[in-house]
């Protein structure tokens, strides 16, 4: 099952809020609510909330009432804008989205014809995107030895894409290759995608892992325990810093001071090529409770009216990334230089 | 109150695992309920166990049906090598113990005026550690500047020691000597000491705060937020190389990488002189369901069969540590030359 398709007129999100615990499927016919379940989280990671833009853009084109091609496109336009807003950082989404409207303003049609094709083009985008992402799986399995451990931060799996993900299908795919892998996996707080959404990847692909919080990283990567440290991006840009999950430039400091290399696994359409560096990159905010309402055995763990902050991403400068894996192919430093080359045509 | 103390023929120590939702106090008896306290973590902090484990000596004193002066001190270094057993890696507890054991071992008297003794040497090292806190909160304080922000790791506070602590003592210090002064606190995985315990003793002092989550250190730092980083030590070793809870070293690095000073504040009772580096220090490796049993809105965060790692410290190598703290003054690099001034007679 993929995390985001559409069947019988809908869009359809696993509701990965809920996950380990149960694994629902949310069904979305509103554009606003396709929105909605991007800000709240039901879906997340960045390709995979790039296509669920990408519907959301034609669940907005079945809400049109407009009778001609202009006032549809109108229409798209206001509903790509909003969809942009539901989450600032990756990429990815305002990617998805002005490919669409992009190709909707050039393609010929009714309105009605409008209509059919830009689900068509969402489609398509899933359909590719699973492809990018096997790519991406087999460039990056090959940077991965028989017998490594391998931390790995946040989810990136197939419930963060389509399908197969970026830094987990690379590991997912050396697993699938026969080489014995196993992984250390963040728990990454505060929402603690590692230790829901990962673990539970891992124990469908029957990968052997450990659960660590994410202090621990440079622990072990100073016993010489770590052959690899992986994770995805929401953004890159064109100097190679990544923003991505917060506690990632932790990670990859504890890597460097290891000589373990560090990879970033992430689709061209995440790079931005308009941004010289990493602190052109918004970073959001989200609701401090995410941190505080934390519990253990039914107790929150902070005093009732503590604060918090809680930036979602952080940037990992370029300098400590080292190589960034990509469907077309793995690009090492310096990437001012080097990134050009997989840039799509 | 303090947070360990002798009352009534009995110890007192607060109950560390029912901070903030409740503050309570538990009594013990017996020198075998006093290890399993330090064990179970209702007391943790080194200076604070060390004294711990003192009055469990004075426990296992009056326990002790031994007629002899001989008998007697056979059964307190009975206790003393089960107290030591409770938890590997904060050296004060071994310090504590040996002291006490040195100094019964040299007291001329029967076996009633030795367990009065030890009673009375337990209540000195009580006092003499809230004196040697003070001086170091004194010390440390002089560190930090009027309007700074400090990111604080773990809790190292009154209830890590009998009062005042380590580094959460020099910031109190700082704070009552009228510098403004912002705290941002690492949630500390697993356990939570800095959002249940550093969070709730900064409520009691009234000096502003906000919780991150650990990996959210590196991000504050590279924005410029951070002018110092402090934690405290369950061992240094000769070197400098500092063993503290785990996340330690991470947060030290990236300090390091944004040329932000690092401090540890310890009392020369922590620093082992017998060991040349910290990988000769033992790291305690506690139950993974520390890690598993996080939750959110009662929902438990890892699949069911998930495994976990929980070492419970690591090693910041000592040139990551921009200067240590102790009750004797302020150490620079390079330590393996200049700790021995620090070093009690």
């Amino acid at each position: 099952m993929r995390s985001v398709f559409w069947e019988a007129g809908s869009l359809h999100l696993i509701d990965q809020r809920r996950l380990p615990a149960s694994l629902e499927l949310k069904s979305y016919t509103r554009s606003a609510d396709a929105a909605s379940a991007i800000r709240d989280m039901v879906v997340r990671g960045a390709p995979a909330i790039g296509v669920t833009a990408a519907f959301g853009l034609a669940l907005a084109a079945r809400e049109s009432g407009a009778g001609g091609r202009d006032d549809l496109i109108h229409d798209l336009q206001a509903a790509g804008t909003m969809l942009k807003a539901a989450r600032p950082t990756a990429v990815n989404l305002g990617w998805a989205i002005d490919r669409i409207l992009e190709r909707a303003r050039a393609y010929a049609g009714t309105s009605d014809e409008v209509r059919a094709y830009v689900l068509e083009q969402a489609q398509l985008m899933a359909d590719e995107d699973v492809e990018i992402n096997r790519r991406m799986a087999q460039y990056g399995a090959g940077l991965i030895g028989d017998g490594d451990t391998i931390i790995h931060h946040c989810n990136t799996g197939a419930l963060a894409a389509v399908d197969w993900g970026t830094a987990l299908g690379a590991i997912r795919m050396a697993h699938e290759a026969g080489k014995r892998v196993h992984v250390l996996v963040d728990e990454t707080r505060p929402r603690l995608q590692g230790a829901r959404l990962t673990a539970w990847e891992l124990e469908q692909y029957r990968i052997p892992y450990e659960i660590i919080t994410d202090g621990m990283a440079g622990h072990f990567l100073r016993r010489g325990e770590v052959q690899e440290v992986m994770f995805g991006a929401d953004r890159l840009a064109s100097n190679g810093d990544v923003a991505n999950k917060i506690g990632t430039y932790m990670l990859a400091l504890a890597a460097r001071d290891n000589d373990v290399p560090a990879y970033a696994v992430v689709p061209t359409s995440s790079i931005d090529f308009s941004l010289s560096d990493g602190s052109l990159i918004p970073i959001e905010e989200r609701d401090p409770a995410e941190v505080l309402e934390i519990e253990v055995a039914g107790q929150r763990s902070a005093p009732e009216h503590a604060r918090a902050r809680n930036p979602a991403f952080d940037i990992t400068p370029g300098r400590l990334i080292s190589a960034i894996v990509t469907e077309n192919g793995i690009v090492r430093p310096p990437y001012v230089e080097n990134l050009p080359a997989v840039r799509p045509a």
